[in-house]
C-alpha cells in the first residue's frame, strides 16, 4: 500500500528523536520506512541483525539505522544506534496514518448513556455503544461499532479500533489497543452437572488489562468465575488468542497467534508462547518460559527456558510409516529392554 | 470486580430456593459469592469438593454450601445439599448484574423490519439489526450492534451478547446464550474444482440451536450445504470454536475452547472434547466419548471412554534429541524384529 | 431449513445453463437441490462419486447430475454432464436467498463519508460505516454494521456480509466474499524488545486481497510490516484462520477452518492446507502441497505433495503407556544400536 505521507521530517529530526548519531545530510526529507532493498532517497531503512548487511551496500534509502560497527558497509547517510530494530520500532510510530488521523469527537450516530465520564479530547465512532457508569480516560479512540458494558473502564490513551467489544465491569488500562472483533470479558465456560444436564454457573468476575497491553484481531478474553482474569501491563497478545477464566498473565509476556489457554492457568513475566501453543488449566508457568509453536503443555514449568512438544510435518509416505508406530512404543521398549537382558544373560 | 450489589436475599431465603438444610442464623443478608478464602460475611462460599476442606475452617463467610458430612469443621453457617457445586451454579444465577438488570424495550437506534414477530417484554439494543421475517420469542434480549437475518427464529429467554451474527434463516432454540462475535449461519467451506479454479457452492442448508445452547465469544458454527447443521439441546461450546458445515452434536456435549470440528462429522450426547481438539470430517463420535485437549480425531469412535493424542511439552533440548528419532520409528521397528530373529535362531 | 423458493427454473433452462445433455422431460419445475435420499420431485440431485451410486436406483429428485456412464441406473430424468459436481456447484448459485434478494441501496442508518467513491448498484446496509476516500466497486454489497477503513478500496462484485471489517487502506479484489465477524487488516503482531519491555511497530503495510476470494466467519488476515500482506486470485479461506503479516499466498490456494500460518511465509499455489494446521514463520511452501489436518509446518517445503505430522488419537489407557515413551526416543536409539553392534561383533 502507498499510504500518502502524513508527516515529514528531516533526518536531523529523526535523529534527535532517537538520540542517534547522525552522520551525513541531516536536512534530507523523509517521508516514511522500508526495507533495504525497497527504500528510496525519501525512506530510511534498517540493519536489525547482520543477515541484513549483504543488502546494505546496495541500498539507495535516504538513511540506514544501523549499529556503529556496521557503518563502513554504509553507501549513504547513517544513523548509528545500538538497537536499530528498536530505533525503526519508534519512527514507525511517526508514520502511521492512524495515529496521524485527527480526533473526531464524538460521532453523532454514537450511542453514549447520560452519565458516562469523559476525558479530555476522547473520540467515540459512529455506531459504538457505551452504556452507563462507563468511565474513558483522556484520548481514549473507541472506534465504530464498538461495544463497551455497563460500568467498564478505560483508561487514557487507549484505542479500541471498529468492531471490539468490550463487557461491563471489563477494567482496561492505559495506552491498550484493542483490535477489530476482539471481545474482552464474554463469560468463562463454567457449568455444573446434576448427573443428567449442565447448569450455567454465572461468571461474576471480571477482565483487568494491565497498562500498554494489545490485544490482536478477533481474539477473546473471557470474565473470571468468582474472582477476575488477569492481564499484565505490556503483555502483548497477537490475533484469535483465547485466554479462559480467571487466567493470570505477567508483565511484557508475549503470546502469539492462535495461543489457547485453559482456566485458572497462571503465566509468568517475561514468558513467549509461540503461535498455536496450547496450556491446559490450573497450570503455573514460572517467569521466563519460551514455548514453541503449537506445543501442548499439560504440566506445571518450574524452571525457565524453552519447551517443546509435538513433530514436525514429513512426507505423508514417510508419516504413515512412522505415525503408526507410535501405538507400539511401549511394546518397543518392552521387546528392547528384553534383548538387552538376554545379551547381558 | 466490585460490583455494586444489585439483590440481597437471606440465608434463609437462599436455602429456600436451594432445598438445602440450612445450620445458622438464617437472618443474615447475602450479597454475592467468593471462594472460602476471599469470602466476607455477607457472601456464600462452597466446598466444591474434598481439596477445598483446607479453606473451611478459617473461612470468614456468611454461609458455605457443603456436603453434610463436611460439616463437622465448618465454623459459619452453613447450607448442606448433596451437590455444593450445582448450589453455586444455581445461586450464581441471583447475583449475575447482566441478569439484574431491567429490560430496554427497543432502543430507537435498532433498525427492526417492519414485519418482524415479537414476543412479549423483547429488549433489542441500540444499532441491533433485525431483518425481515425474523421471530422473537418472549423475553428474549438481543444486544447492541447484534446482526439477525432475514426469517432467522429466536426461541424464548434466549440472550444475545452484543455485536453476535445470526445469519438468515437460522433457528435458534430457547434459553440460549450467544457470545459477543460469534457467527451463527455463515457460510460451510464448499468448493468444486474445475481442474483449474473453485467454483463457490452456494451454502442452502442452515443452522439448528436446541434448547439451553451456549457459544462463547468469537466462536462460529457454519450453516450447511443442503442440509442443516444441528447442534442438540443443552450443548455448550466455549470461545474461539469452529463448527463447519453438517455437523450434528448431540444433546448434553460440551466442546472446550479453540475446538474445530471438520464438516459433516457426528459428535454423540454427553461427550466432552478438551480444549483445542480436532475433528476430521466425516466421522462418527458415539455418546459418552472424551478426548483431551489437542488430540486429533482421524477415524470414527464406537466405544465411550476417554481418547488423546500427541505428546506434552519437554525441554526444548530434550525434545530435539526425541522428536528426530520419530522419523526413525519405523526403521527401529524392523530392526528391532531382526535382532529379536536371531536372537531366537 | 425450507427456504421459500425464490426462483424456479425448467430441467430444460437448467440444461442449457449447464451445457448438460438432458435425457427426459425438459418441462418440468425445479425448485431446489438435494441429496439423492431427500429430493422430491421439484429439485435436482447429484451423483458426485461413484459411492453415491447406491442411492441413485431410488431416488424421487426431479432431475440428476450424472456422468454419462452412469446413465443406466437412473429411474428418472438425467442430466448428463462430465463433472456433476461442478455442475452442482453452479446451480447451486440459482437458488441461494442471498443472491435473490433485491438490492437495498444506501441504508439511511449507514454512514457514508462524503467523499467514497460509488459505483453502479451498491448496496449499503444498516449501521455500515464508510470512511473517507473509500472505492466501493459496481454491485459490492456491504453488509449491516461492516466497517470500512479510510481509503479502503473494494472491487465490483463483491459481498461483505454483516458485521465484517475491512481497515484503512486495504484492497479488497472484484467478487471476494467476506463473511461475518472476519477483520481484514488489524495490525500485524510487531514489537521491538529494549531488554525490559516491548516497544510497538506500527503496522505500515496493508493486506491486498486478490479476486475471487472468500474469507470465511471470524477470521483474521493482519496487515504488513513494511510491505503488504497478499492473498492471490481464488484463494478461499474457511472460518477461524489466522494469516499473519507479510504473508503470501498464491492463486487457487484453500486453507481449510483454523489455519494459521506465521509471519512473512509464502505459500505456494494450488496448495491445500487441512483443518488446524501451522505453518511456521518465514518459510516458503512451493506449489502443489497439500498438508493434512492439524500438522505442524517448521521447515520450508520444496517438493509438492502431500505432508503431515502429529499421531492420531486412541484410547487414553493406550495413549499414557506410550506418549511416555517418546521422551525415551533417543535413549531407544542408543540401546538398539549397541546391540546391533555387540550382535555384529
Amino acid at each position: 500500500m502507498t499510504h500518502p505521507a502524513i508527516h515529514e521530517f528531516t533526518l536531523a529530526e529523526l535523529a534527535e528523536r532517537l538520540g542517534a548519531n547522525l552522520v551525513g545530510d541531516g536536512s534530507q526529507r523523509i517521508r516514511g520506512l522500508a526495507t533495504l532493498r525497497e527504500a528510496g532517497p525519501d525512506q530510511v531503512a534498517f540493519v536489525a541483525n547482520r543477515s541484513y548487511l549483504k543488502d546494505l551496500s546496495d541500498t539507495r534509502a535516504g538513511a540506514v539505522l544501523l549499529q556503529p560497527e556496521h557503518a563502513t558497509v554504509c553507501p549513504v547517510t547513517r544513523l548509528e544506534l545500538p538497537n536499530p530494530y528498536l530505533g525503526y520500532a519508534q519512527l514507525s510510530q511517526l508514520f502511521d496514518p492512524i495515529l496521524a488521523t485527527p480526533r473526531g469527537g464524538i460521532h453523532p450516530a454514537a450511542v453514549v448513556a447520560d452519565d458516562v465520564a469523559l476525558g479530555e479530547r476522547v473520540e467515540i465512532g459512529p455506531n459504538a455503544v457505551v452504556e452507563a457508569g462507563v468511565e474513558l480516560g483522556d484520548e481514549v479512540v473507541i472506534g465504530a461499532g464498538c461495544f463497551i458494558g455497563a460500568g467498564a473502564r478505560i483508561g487514557a490513551g487507549s484505542r479500541l479500533h471498529p468492531n471490539v467489544t468490550v463487557c461491563h465491569g471489563v477494567a482496561v488500562g492505559e495506552r491498550v489497543i484493542l483490535h477489530s472483533g476482539c471481545v474482552i470479558g464474554g463469560d468463562g465456560f463454567g457449568f455444573a452437572h446434576d448427573g443428567s444436564r449442565w447448569h450455567k454457573i454465572a461468571q461474576l468476575g471480571s477482565v483487568i488489562l494491565g497498562d500498554d497491553v494489545e490485544v490482536g484481531s478477533c481474539s477473546s478474553i473471557d470474565r473470571g468465575a468468582l474472582d477476575d482474569t488477569v492481564i499484565g501491563n505490556d503483555v502483548k497478545i497477537d490475533s484469535q488468542v483465547q485466554i479462559a477464566h480467571n487466567v493470570r498473565i505477567g508483565d511484557h509476556t508475549a503470546l502469539a497467534g492462535c495461543v489457547g489457554i485453559a482456566g485458572s492457568t497462571r503465566v509468568g513475566r517475561n514468558c513467549m508462547l509461540g503461535g498455536g501453543v496450547g496450556l491446559a488449566g490450573h497450570l503455573t508457568i514460572c517467569d521466563g518460559v519460551q514455548v514453541t509453536g503449537m506445543s501442548l503443555v499439560t504440566n506445571s514449568i518450574h524452571e525457565p527456558g524453552v519447551y517443546s512438544s509435538g513433530t514436525g510435518a514429513m512426507s505423508n509416505a514417510q508419516w504413515r510409516k512412522n505415525a503408526v508406530r507410535f501405538k507400539q512404543l511401549d511394546d518397543f521398549a518392552r521387546r528392547l529392554a528384553r534383548l538387552e537382558k538376554r545379551d547381558q544373560g
